[in-house]
């Protein structure tokens, strides 16, 4: 038997009614396979704010450094958006990227065939885009220094942030991408701008040089704009894509929204070794909150991503997809992704569905 | 009558064959209305670096300076994309739009009925879309300092760029991007990654004050990868949008792929005073070049950008304007846009078209 101690950060909104349903979830499959979950649940984004004056608590990070990974709801709501940066929910999240050196983070766009017609996009563009973004996440602008508001000589503010980097940092995501490509269908795309940026230039140069290290994947290359133009214009070809923090920050989410239901996808955060985080790629939407409208599937799915690439238990993760695959063929949809002829059901009742499937 | 020097710009692949109409179509009108345009014509981009070893020779951009506006068609292509940096092409355009100072980049995507199929996005979703997208041109992370690639202490090698803004680069676009939205519906976004950088914090502080000065402007603001998924979720919700160099260049080019018909869209770029540069949104095509396949479109309606913005000659441009649209009512079509039931031409026969709407 199994034993994994699991960090819940519920955080604020919507979060604590969708970790809720995943957890259940969890239970169910962990009996089923003999997995033992122990959850240990801590403040992280507003909640942690209200509590602690801090969007990461010190505690937080602890919890999360001793366990074996991190499921996470999400963080942030009016309430915190008007703080000073360094005391904004958003920013305990990059305290929790750098905390645990979650260098990598994955964001499938998928789309599924039951919720194809809530896409902006025509039906024969989008039908079974399958894309990987593999997103460098503890580096690049986000990070680089020096960074801040300074005073120049003729005394007025100039705002600046640096985006840097290594050599090192660029063939550690790089070799995500390509073992990630490798799983899939083979084909890696790096997305960059080395016809401005010089740290792009240094980017394509390395990815370049470890293409010889994977002669089984087929390398490409976009500018950032171009794939931007690309992801509108014919998704489906591609398979994984590779870029920095920023870009990717950009394409991950216009690659989501391309399937039109945000509410269903996941997301992973992960380091060389250490625990992951695990969450889901919508907000916290503290405009439903409490009103058990939420969709829960995005977190049950990161759930099983925890599973699959955090916990190395894929038969597991492979029981929470069809649970949830199960749910959508019975017809039973959340308001986001409701469509005409199937039951218009809340979080709660996905998350008996969700269990009377496994 | 009004009398204007014009530096054309040829450049490269298809940019000749497309220049020549655009230059057919402003000779009529010019006729038409009594303006008298003197055209001199000058090497950028590839050409130039065959003929001279410089992307951007110093006659050219000599010749840029003592005109009163600039017509460019494309520049770029596979024999030049594995020089270094300061030899291609594309640093001959970044270094005519530093060279002219032109701060300030107006894309507008906009979606002709004629051509609302030719879009990967839904008819309902994408019909009537009307953006401008107002770029910062020759800040950011374009031309920030320092940049480089640079060794560290541990002897590994650290691509660096700056991301940089003033107070006073911002407030100078954002006027502008206030002044358009004026004489548009009266809404302005602004995009900015606020939550995470520093110089975009200062933009967003600056926009704000800003907005106390257009009180008949509705003014909101978007985090970029939040933008990135309104503009394919719903695009019609956009007017105006102002932001930064980089931010722009990927927004634009995912706006104007919206339409799915890039080889309509012109862009314009603007300085403080001195000459614009006026040139289509889409590239040199070195596939097509000389064999009479381009779409010339883009490169008219760049010419109307250029009478409307560069020369304040509003009724001629009106007239460029409408010639391009009898056209497509007419039915004519190049290959990038055309559809069952219209009529396919070349390059040459659109401009022969064009005269005859003239
Ligand atoms: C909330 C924000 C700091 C974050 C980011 O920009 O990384 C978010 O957009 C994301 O993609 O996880
Ligand atoms: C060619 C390149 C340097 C340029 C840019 O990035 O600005 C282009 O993409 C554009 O948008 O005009």
């Amino acid at each position: 038997s199994q034993n994994y101690r699991i960090t819940l950060l519920p955080g604020d909104g919507i979060g604590p009614e969708i970790i809720a349903v995943a957890v259940d979830a969890l239970k169910v499959v962990g009996k089923q396979l003999n997995i033992t979950f122990n959850f240990h649940q801590a403040l992280m984004g507003g909640v942690a704010i209200d509590a602690t004056g801090e969007p990461l608590p010190p505690e937080t990070l602890e919890q999360c450094l001793k366990s074996d990974a991190v499921l996470l709801a999400a963080i942030g709501g009016y309430k915190w958006d008007n703080l000073p940066r360094h005391q904004r929910p958003e920013t305990g999240l990059l305290g929790l990227r750098a905390g645990l050196q979650l260098f990598a983070n994955l964001r499938p766009a998928t789309i599924l065939p039951h919720l194809i017609d809530a896409s902006s996009l025509k039906k024969e563009i989008v039908e079974g885009v399958d894309i990987m973004v593999v997103r460098e996440l503890t580096g690049g602008i986000y990070f680089g220094q020096p960074k801040g508001i300074f005073e120049t000589e003729t005394g007025e503010k100039r705002g600046v942030n640096t985006m840097a980097y290594t050599e090192s940092e660029i063939d550690r995501i790089g070799r995500v991408g390509f073992e990630t490509a490798q799983k899939r269908r083979g084909r890696l795309c790096s997305v960059d701008k080395a016809n401005v940026l010089d740290v792009s230039q240094l980017w394509r140069d390395r990815i370049t040089l470890l293409a010889s290290e994977y002669p089984d994947v087929e390398l490409s290359h976009l500018y950032v704009d171009n794939a931007a133009m690309q992801l509108v214009r014919a998704p489906k070809q591609f398979d994984t894509i590779v870029t920095g923090n920023l870009f990717g920050d950009i394409l991950s989410d216009a690659a989501a929204m391309l399937t039109g239901s945000i509410g269903m996808l996941p997301s992973a955060s992960l380091g060389a070794s250490g625990p992951g985080v695990f969450e889901p790629v919508h907000g916290s939407a503290p405009d439903i909150a409490g009103q058990d409208k939420a969709n829960p599937l995005a977190q049950v799915l990161s759930a099983a991503m925890m599973l699959r690439y955090g916990l190395d238990q894929p038969v597991a993760a492979d029981k929470l997809e069809n649970a949830v695959l199960k749910v959508l063929d019975w017809g039973y949809r959340t308001g986001d992704i409701m469509s005409e002829g199937m039951k218009l059901v809340g979080c709660q009742q996905i998350g008996e569905m969700l269990l009377k499937a496994l």
